[in-house]
């Protein structure tokens, strides 16, 4: 939304840089390489929802069906820029849902593929399912967007406490709800919530893949629960329930229960049609701090 | 716990018929046959907890690490009573967590292997991890054991209206909260909600393994919604998180958001210490009903 503000036209689905950086090419049947771009950092780490992304379009193309209906990641060993390749396998595929399998492999120093995240998916077309929806969940309560905050007005005036975090951050449309970004001003609520705005800076709409980068792209909520330092992903699983609507999109992550160093991080995704369009959930390893 | 009541000792973890039907035999390095037993089917088909029960006490064996951390399981075919053969393998040993791939397998007319289910886990030690607990989540309200309601004393004095459902039924000692048992006599609550307790008839405490089980063991929250019928699981992911302790365990199950034809169950398990010993979410079909 950033640069939708400005002069420059808004990026579109297929031609916008996380297009561009979430490309993969077809090496031969059920292989793809892919490069993994530098701009989805967060300190070192190439960011989980980035490269779930790439396993899910690689996915869409291998697999009769062409949306991500649910996405289970286990995370093996971190991602770095550069070249990857990702191998999939057709597990199953029906007359609804199809279900595949895809691992994302980098190279060490002598060459050897070296596995960094595997995932079990199962593909569907959500433009085929019924309107028919009971949902009882409601909404984030998120104070409207220009009451929010993003990386470059944080409320001490500086850069969010997130060193090298820029990569990413410059890339997003993020604001977050001022009540839970006390940890950013070095007062963590104690709660583990953590509510914003999303969108992708260059003005894309969100699709089921994005969706897939927008449940791991806020900071974590460990922040908020008074703990520094990196809280590496185990698992995630993401559901993608329908196709998002044009506009901003809210997140809520909520932690309830931190225990044995380790943390679950539930995600949802709402759209401007106020439909919940995605659900995940993921199992961290909670920071020393 | 029914037969605790009576004059039979209660079994015990490794010698009870939960153990026996979940047994994995050897038979080549990662390869494991296991016989699917007719005692934990639902309707005609075998329940898919008891189904990742199995699949986890394979991957126990073929992990260096004892205990499933979180487990995703994606349901591909249903499976039948009979025998079945569990090839596992192992993706990434790690010092703290390892992470392993298995998948259930049985037999059509020619003998060819079908495959029923594929899980991808990560493995590692309960026993190992911190005291640390900082859980906001609150136990489910649920009245007192004595004040729920079992199969066997029905509000209207019949079986619960799961046709065919007696074999697992009869497995389980499985108590609804009376609130969330509408459905059983014409009169659903229209929320998606389902309470209990749970623990297996002979006595037998929960184990890892077992919750496994337990998380995919109650009515579906579809009932309490009004849809009548069967609600098969699409995928399947478990967070264990902590040993439980002995005695009977809470579970609720929710569902927010029933839309598209599918819906989402959260299920949250806890032991008489008040710890959340499970989490876990699935994606299923919405009844037609």
């Amino acid at each position: 939304m950033a640069q939708a503000s400005s002069q420059v036209l808004p990026a579109t689905i297929g031609d916008s840089e996380f297009d561009r950086d979430t490309a993969v090419t077809l090496r031969e049947a059920g292989v793809y390489d892919a490069e993994l771009s530098a701009g989805w950092t967060i300190i070192h780490a190439v960011n989980g929802g980035y490269l779930l992304a790439l396993l899910g379009r690689a996915l869409g193309d291998a697999l009769p069906h062409p949306d991500p209906f649910t996405v289970s990641a286990h995370y093996l060993t971190p991602s770095v820029p550069g070249p990857a390749v990702i191998r999939t396998q057709v597990v199953r595929a029906g007359r609804t849902l199809s279900t595949g399998q895809a691992s994302l492999f980098q190279y060490d120093e002598s060459g050897a593929e070296v596995e960094r995240i595997r995932v079990l998916a199962s593909y569907g077309d959500l433009d085929a399912l019924t309107d028919d929806v009971r949902t009882t969940a409601k909404p984030p309560a998120i104070p409207p967007l220009s009451h929010c905050i993003g990386a470059t007005d944080a409320p001490d005036g500086s850069r969010p406490p997130i060193p090298g975090s820029s990569a990413i951050t410059d890339r997003l449309m993020l604001k977050l709800d001022p009540t839970t970004l006390g940890w950013a001003v070095g007062a963590p609520s104690g709660k583990g919530e953590m509510r914003a705005w999303f969108g992708l800076a260059d003005g894309r709409d969100a699709d089921p893949f994005s969706l897939l980068l927008t449940v791991d792209a806020l900071p974590p909520t460990s922040f908020e629960l008074g703990l520094k330092g990196w809280t590496p992903t185990v698992e995630l699983t993401t559901h993608i329930r329908c196709r998002p609507a044009p506009g901003p999109l809210r997140v809520s992550i909520t932690t309830r229960n931190l225990a044995g160093g380790f943390l679950e991080e539930d995600a949802e995704v709402w759209d401007t049609a106020d439909r919940l369009v995605a659900q995940s959930r993921q199992l961290a390893r909670a920071p020393r701090g």
